[in-house]
C-alpha cells in the first residue's frame, strides 16, 4: 500500500444532503462528489460547511463506506473527524484511514473554552498514538469563529515537530490574514496550508501556501480551481475580484442553507434544501432574492441540470 | 410503570473517573455515585464537569446501563444527553428513559454558533418527537459560558407551553443572577429551575427555585444540602457565605482536575486525578497548595477514609 500523498489544490467542504427525515442521504453525497471531482475540485467531507458535526461518528462511518464504494477517489479526499470526545476522534480517524482517505481534517476537541496548548496537545497527540498509522496525515483545523477552541502557531510548531510525517497541513479559517501569513512564513518542511476560503486564495498562493478549502466551492469549484491554476497570470487579480464578488453575494445569507438552496434549484431537486437542525433553511424569500441575484451574474453550476424554480 | 416525578433539591454533576489508559472507569463511577446518595445528594451525571463532552454516546450508554446494574436510585439521576449531533442526542435520550432516568439534561447543539431560536426550538423538538416517550423528562441546560449557545427566555417559554409534560425544567449556568431570577419569576407551572452552582442557592430557593446543580457537590455535597434544607433558618446566610468561601478556594484552580485532585486525595486513590484531553491534571504544586488550604478549613468528605498524600 502506498503512503498518502500530501494535498493541495481546491478542497471542497462537500454539503451533506439530508433525507426529509433529516437521515443523511448517501446517493445523493455520492453524486455531489463526483461532480465537484468533475471540476477539478478535492473533496473535505464532514468539515463545517458539511454539518459534519450534526452527524453521529455511526453516521459518519457509513458515509464513508458508501463514498469508498462507489469509487469515489479516496486519494483526493480528506474526512473531518476531530470530534469533542477522543475516543470518537480515535475511532472515526481510524476508520478514515482504513478506507484509503488521503488525510483527516482535525477540530481540536471543541466544547471545554480557554483550555491550554498543552492539553490540546495531549488531544492531538493522544488520537495519533491510539490510531498508531504510518498512513494518517493530519490537516490541522483551525476555525475559532465557531469552535472558538483555537490553535496557536506555538502548539502547531509543537505538532510538526513531534509528528513530521503525520501532522501535514492546516486549514486556517480563522479569518485573520496575519495568522494565515505566519503560518505560511513557518516553511516547515512541506507543510501544507490552506486558505479557510477563496477570499485569501491568491495571497496564500503568493505565499507559498497549497490551495484553499472553501464552501463556496460547493456550487463555484471549477471557478476558483481556474484561479489555483492561474495564479501567476495577469488576469489573477481579476479573477480573485470575482471570486470574491459571488462569495460576497452568499455571505449575505446563512452559508450552508444558502448553498442546498442553489444546489436544490441547479439539481432540480427540491430535497436538498433540507438541513439538520440547529439550522434552519432559507425561507423563500430569501431563496428568490439569492437565485435572482445569481441570475444577474449568470450564475452556472457546469455540468447539472440548470437552474430550476424549487418549493420552499 | 410510573411516570417520574419532578427533581428538586441539590444534585451533583458526578465527575467521571478515568483508567490510566483514558478508558472510563465504572466501578469508581458507581463508588462516587453511592457516595454522593449517601451525602442526600442527587446525580446529574454526564454534566460539565463530568467531561460529559468529552465521552462518545458508546461509553456514555455502557456507563449509565452499569449505573443501572449496580442498584444507583435514577429516580435521583438525570444524565446529559445533549450533543452536537441530533442523531446522538435522539439515541442517548432514548437509552437514558429505557434504563429509567428520573431526566436528562439536555445542552442545545453546540457547534454551530450565532444560530436562531428557530433552530434551536427545531433541535429540541427533534429529540422529543423523536424519543416519543411520556417518560422523558428534560431539564434544559443554559451554559452560554461553555457551550457559547445559550437558550433565551423566549425559546425556553416556547419548548414549555409546546411540551408542558416533558420540558421541566432548566439548569441555569449563565453567572448570571438577573436571567435566573427571570426565569423563576415566569412560574410556569411546576417549572423547576436549578441554579448552575451553589453561590446562587439560597437566592434561587428565596425565590421559588428547585435547588441547585454544582460541581462543587462532588465534594460539598452534604454542606450544600444542610443549606437546602435550612434556607429559611435564620443561620441560612451564614451557610451560603461557608458554601462561597469553599467554592472560591476551588476557584483559584481548573475547577474538574481539582475536585478531582481532592477526590483522590479523601479516596486515597491516585488514579481518580486522571482527566481526559483537552483538559489537564493539577501539577503538584497546584495540589499541595489546593489540599493545604483546604486542611486549613479542616475539609472533610464524610464516610471516605480521609485525607492522603497522593502521587503526582
Amino acid at each position: 500500500v502506498t503512503l498518502p500523498a500530501r494535498l493541495s489544490g481546491v478542497l471542497c467542504p462537500v454539503v451533506t444532503p439530508f433525507k426529509t427525515d433529516l437521515s443523511p442521504d448517501p446517493d445523493r453525497l455520492i453524486r455531489q462528489s463526483q461532480w465537484l471531482l468533475s471540476q477539478g475540485v478535492g473533496l473535505a467531507v464532514f468539515g463545517t460547511t458539511s454539518e459534519g458535526n450534526s452527524l453521529s461518528v455511526d453516521e459518519k462511518i457509513a458515509l464513508l463506506d458508501r463514498l469508498a464504494e462507489a469509487g469515489i477517489d479516496l486519494s483526493r479526499m480528506m474526512a473531518g473527524t476531530g470530534c469533542c470526545a477522543l475516543s470518537d476522534t480515535v475511532r472515526l480517524t481510524r476508520h478514515a484511514v482504513e478506507v484509503g482517505c488521503a488525510g483527516v481534517l482535525m477540530l481540536p476537541p471543541f466544547y471545554y473554552k480557554a483550555v491550554g496548548d498543552d492539553g490540546l496537545f495531549d488531544s492531538y497527540a493522544g488520537v495519533i498514538d491510539r490510531v498508531a498509522s504510518d498512513r494518517l496525515r493530519i490537516y490541522l483545523y483551525h476555525i475559532p469563529p465557531v469552535a472558538q477552541v483555537g490553535l496557536s502557531i506555538d502548539l502547531v510548531e509543537r505538532l510538526v515537530r513531534r509528528y513530521p510525517d503525520t501532522v501535514v497541513g492546516i486549514k486556517d479559517s480563522s479569518g485573520d490574514w496575519d495568522n494565515t501569513l505566519a503560518l505560511l512564513r513557518r516553511r516547515w518542511d512541506d507543510f501544507r496550508v490552506f486558505a479557510g476560503s477563496e477570499g485569501f486564495l491568491l495571497r496564500t498562493l503568493q505565499h507559498g501556501g497549497a490551495g484553499c478549502i472553501s464552501a463556496t466551492a460547493n456550487v463555484n469549484g471549477a471557478a476558483i480551481r481556474r484561479l489555483f491554476l492561474n495564479w501567476r497570470d495577469p488576469q489573477a487579480v481579476a479573477e480573485q475580484e470575482q471570486l470574491d464578488a459571488l462569495r460576497r453575494l452568499f455571505q449575505a445569507y446563512p452559508m450552508i442553507p444558502a448553498l442546498k438552496a442553489v444546489i436544490a434549484a441547479h439539481t432540480a431537486d427540491g430535497e436538498w434544501q433540507t438541513v439538520r437542525p440547529p439550522l434552519v433553511a432559507l425561507r423563500t424569500e430569501q431563496k428568490r432574492s439569492l437565485l435572482a441575484s445569481l441570475d444577474e451574474r449568470a450564475f452556472a453550476m457546469p455540468g447539472l441540470p440548470g437552474r430550476h424554480c424549487i418549493n420552499p
